[in-house]
């Protein structure tokens, strides 16, 4: 039996909502394929180590739980958190256990669809990083980002709307999309699974946002070659 | 760290749903705690075993999922499946990890609670099994069950709705219950985690509903003993 392993809890709502887009795909397969999840809530913020490497570093809880994944003889992994991606070559060093990197793989959805210029929501860390700045420069697309008051908004959204529960304005979510579209985004990536989380949440459909969170659940499933 | 160890996939949204109720009570402690979930697709269906043990024996299965989170180190094991506590005996046998049995939770609520007769909503596998009947018999409560029509519309609420995503008719969901009240119960209780599914997909809040998968949840917290 194959088996799909999760790296969860970064953050645990949004291990639900990909456990849920998880769901509904394998419920439409002929394939029984095993669940794996470990939740730690003890990784440490990937943001704020990124901005400043004197705080936690949340590695070692990321490769512990890929260790557990393992044990339980794991297919492959994933992880659905975009800024942790920026350890993607630590995890890789550490298992011979595929890993899907949701930040490739919405990479590559963009250029497999012709995507010339995109606009980026994610978190401070993700965008500090560069993470997805060197890949879309690597393939050619346009990158653009919110402006520093823009950010504060999708950072609160974040960190205060989505992990504490507090009231989202989705009016001022909007007007940073619109801001980026001006710029010349002809898409606009959800580049944290908190906000993939909001998206599903709030039944956002517009075909302007591509949910990182939704292409790593699709890329999942092909990638286990699963019969139908 | 202490962690919470679900034997997952019976079924898989169940699964989903039941974490949901967790991560809401641990996002309001001041505690880590680490959830860990194993999604075995391919367990037999514990109705067909029951009614008719020549059907495949979803026990090994079950004790699979044990023995992995045994491995992971689990602090407790829950399985958010109540016709699936007909092996709570095997379970309990096959590991020295304390394992909350939902049914007993449940049953203990309603005394806790001062019920002295309670309608049963479950699957035909729960019903036959008698797990509901006799700790009821135990407590001395009084136990009322639909009649067979009644018990084909739950069946088919639970298997062909929440598990095969088919249309539920919640009027006739109400009907049963209203049935069930007038027969002298002072409560009914969802005895199947798809039930427990409609509840929270619905945001079914009627008073007179007792929730078993809601009980787990309070009572895996409870039993951890964290801090607030």
């Amino acid at each position: 039996m194959k088996r799909i392993g999760i790296i969860g809890g970064l953050g645990p709502l949004a291990t639900i909502k990909f456990m849920e887009l998880i769901n509904e795909k394998l419920e439409k397969v002929n394939e029984e394929i095993e669940v794996l999840v470990i939740n730690d809530p003890t990784t440490p913020d990937r943001t704020n180590y990124i901005l400043d490497n004197k705080n936690p570093n949340p590695l070692s809880n990321i490769l512990e739980m890929v260790k557990k994944l393992e044990t339980l003889n794991a297919s492959i992994i994933v992880m659905p958190c975009n800024t942790a991606s920026y350890f993607y070559k630590e995890i890789e060093a550490r298992t011979s256990i595929p890993f899907i990197n949701i930040v490739l793989e919405t990479v590559k959805y963009l250029k497999e669809n012709n995507i010339k210029s995109v606009g980026l929501l994610a978190t401070d860390g993700t965008i500090k990083s560069g993470i997805y700045e060197e890949l879309l420069n690597t393939y050619q697309i346009n990158y653009l980002i919110p402006t520093n008051d823009e950010q504060k908004i999708i950072s609160s959204i974040i960190y205060d709307g989505i992990k504490s529960g507090m009231e989202i304005d989705l009016d001022k979510f909007y007007q940073v999309i619109n801001s980026l579209k001006t710029k010349g985004a002809e898409c606009v990536v959800l580049g944290c699974t908190e906000l993939s989380a909001l998206r599903q949440i709030y039944h956002l459909e517009d075909k302007f946002l591509v949910d990182a969170m939704k292409i790593l659940a699709d890329r999942t499933i092909s990638y286990l070659n699963i019969k139908n």
